[in-house]
């Protein structure tokens, strides 16, 4: 008897030892961390149905606990009650269609930060660049084959936001030769920020010229005018891989290659303009961490932007700096994983709404030639981070109007210096959204075909 | 035997039962939170002897592991090694004075980042302006009595540098009765980059004019004419409690508070000017972190700063905005704790400062008169963040080039609109360069006597 449970304890005693030396791998090791990583596995433990989240951050509850922050559509303390009829948000370009990659993620993408972390204003090496992050940053594009980074400055901002701006004022500053403002044109449809951004600052160096085709096709549009022209290629709203427009010796190009990557579009070959601009946000997904960064040929514009960096900001936040460290590494240890996540996420959006709106004579949408892609290999379809809608009746000239007449909001074609007749609807939205989206826009076919019908 | 080794066994059995119940009393309980967690605390326990760090996204050694960076006058694998020779860094005003506090507070302050928080461009209530942090801002300033935040507006910046900007952006707009672009002054001496950042920035509706006095004095510097100044209080460079000069119904006037906290001056009553700026550098130390806020009674200047963040950087890093949640949260659990290390470690300093140049000719300091302190109850001593430090010789016109001589950089008069008889040291950098700074100066002082003594 006492030789049985003498057996038994000494196996509860194996199953214990292993249970902290394995089970508790890590965790036995722990001393000042483990307060902060208790709290934010409690708050991540918190239910939301898949419709919501909860946050270090967030929403408080009566007892003063985080509670779920519900998805548009859904609501009560765990999202479970959907609202039927709910408006579909297509609007932003939010990008949380890359959410569950990081929750699949949570162990190699998780983050703990000291309260000492970096409390000076530069690193190392003086600068308010992180190097470890460039390097990770050079061997993504390395890796993806989107973009030569080899003999070329990298400058971090807040998002391509900031470096877009600080681009156009470091473009501008060459601008000696000339006492008139420097030009800055866009080919239409164009991101809206470019222009907003212009008028806002409001330097007497540029202004805000519009659309880069009139401008080109002007007949006093000469050569001697010195020009800026943004160019977003894959082009936000249409998704097309636009090219400059207008070319001189005047002219200076910023080429915004936020969605140059492989969710959205094939790799014809690594992109190698003078001045490009990419952003965390439509890569990982973190639009909320708000980072950036623009790859530069010439020395004097990278100081020039470097110098704006300054002024405006000192640079990015070094938490930033170390969260987007902490992603990119787990991207690329990870190898193609998010890539193939993102690209076979934003093919099956692409190919429901075309399933969907093909049965439709009153909507279409932008349409692609495959290309070959590097990064795969193979010829492939685009999957475009949004539709840009056309509304073919004559008398539906407000496109906006008519979707949201069928709880759908978009974003105006005037908005992108196009006829109202677009509009732009966001794929890149959370799945609910999405879901949505989809369900609002079959109903309005639907309602379509019956009238048709009806009258056929 | 068999039960001797029976009850062994058992106690084992407990004693292992113990350890995951309590020793790992959180640890146990975490999974995806470890191994972030073990690497952030592999990192803290490299030795860097005191005069260094190492970081999750630092240097990395041969290993591929990060390593110490080294305070700027040690060496070595562990940063034992002092540099003899090496030259005082007194010029930037990194707050690294403390540094030691959060070191201190390491699980107080820790924090896990989750993979998936906050992807979305927006809170829950479509601003990017987190709540939580807003409401701790105001617990906070209600707690130091420093300033009044009840109905009144607060924004957030990426640091105070972003925040000043988008100020005198919001305040010219309201100039739109005169087509002449709105004066910005600031009196002498003044903090560099209100300058900068004007003449930078360039835009059509302001202009740099220099000295408030001299503004003030002019003849034609008629009431008829739009000013903004700029009030530093404490000032930067000099810790003077300014007020503002210029005064008018077309004056609007920016409070630059960084300061003003028990660290460096007394409280003398809670400040409640239109629109006052502070930023979480001066008073945490995190100056890397780059958050700021204004706090703003008018409802139309705070609209407008909110557009001015949105269009230059979609507002303040959701991961920036986190950790000042955390770190600020800390602050508050800890009641007077920060403020009484922080003026404690100033105080400190000031009179060490003080006594050093008290026995020179060469050499002479502001002066402050002590006040009545709403913080502490009592009257109390200023304990500035920046000495201002005179070269009294008619030939010492240059004292920076004096100090550097002496193989000390501070920061040139002329930087802050004054004469070069000035030069401002920073007193709020790590320990390390504060003994340097003061064994050089205590090295300058006793050449000065020694002079005096042969000549005498």
């Amino acid at each position: 008897m006492e030789k049985k449970a003498l057996v038994f304890s000494i196996v509860v005693n194996l199953l214990l030892v292993v249970h902290i030396l394995v089970g508790g791998e890590w965790a036995s090791l722990l001393s000042w961390s483990s307060r902060a990583a208790a709290e934010a596995e409690a708050v991540a433990d918190i239910g939301c149905s898949g419709h919501g989240r909860a946050y270090l951050d967030g929403l408080l509850g009566d007892g003063n606990e985080p509670v779920c922050e519900c998805n548009t559509c859904y609501r009560g303390p765990h999202c479970s009650h959907f609202i039927p009829n709910c408006t579909a948000n297509a609007d932003g370009g939010d990008p949380l269609f890359l959410e569950p990659f990081w929750i699949q993620h949570s162990t190699s993408s998780a983050l703990v930060v000291s309260g000492w972390h970096r409390m000076s204003y530069s690193y190392n090496d003086d600068t308010w660049i992180s190097q470890q992050l460039e390097t990770l940053i050079r061997k993504l594009h390395a890796f993806v084959g989107n973009a030569v980074t080899r003999n070329r400055y990298i400058v971090f901002g807040a998002g391509s936001t900031q470096i877009l701006n600080a681009a156009a004022y470091a473009l501008s500053l060459d601008n000696t030769s000339s006492r008139s403002p420097i030009r800055v044109v866009a080919s239409v449809p164009y991101y809206t920020p470019y222009k907003l951004q212009v008028e806002y600052f409001n330097s007497e160096r540029f202004k805000f010229e519009g659309d880069a085709y009139t401008w080109r096709n002007r007949s006093d549009g000469g050569a001697s005018t010195n020009v800026i022209e943004f160019v977003t290629s894959p082009n936000n709203p249409d998704g097309q891989l636009n090219k400059a427009i207008v070319d001189g010796p005047n002219v200076k190009t910023i080429y915004d290659r936020a969605y140059y990557w492989p969710h959205f579009t094939p790799i014809p070959a690594p992109a190698d303009e003078d001045l490009m601009v990419f952003t965390l946000s439509k890569l990982t997904g973190h639009a909320g961490s708000r980072f950036g960064w623009a790859v530069i040929k010439d020395e004097a514009v990278f100081n020039r932007m470097i110098t704006h960096m300054q002024l405006n900001s000192i640079g990015v936040s070094r938490d930033t700096q170390l969260r987007a460290f902490k992603l990119l590494k787990t991207v690329l240890e990870e190898g193609t994983e998010i890539f193939d996540f993102a690209y076979r996420t934003m093919e099956i959006r692409w190919e429901r709404l075309v399933a969907t709106l093909s049965l439709s004579n009153r909507f279409s949408l932008q349409k692609f030639n495959p290309q070959y892609c590097l990064f795969y290999n193979k010829i492939r379809d685009f999957s475009p981070a949004y539709a840009w809608v056309k509304c073919e009746r004559e008398e539906d000239k407000n496109c906006y109007a008519v979707l949201k007449a069928a709880n759908i909001i978009g974003r105006q074609g005037n908005l992108f210096g196009s006829e109202d007749h677009y509009v732009r609807l966001s794929l890149v939205r959370s799945q609910d959204d999405f879901d949505i989206l989809i369900h609002r826009l079959q109903k309005l076919v639907l309602e379509e075909l019956e009238a048709s019908l009806r009258e056929g």
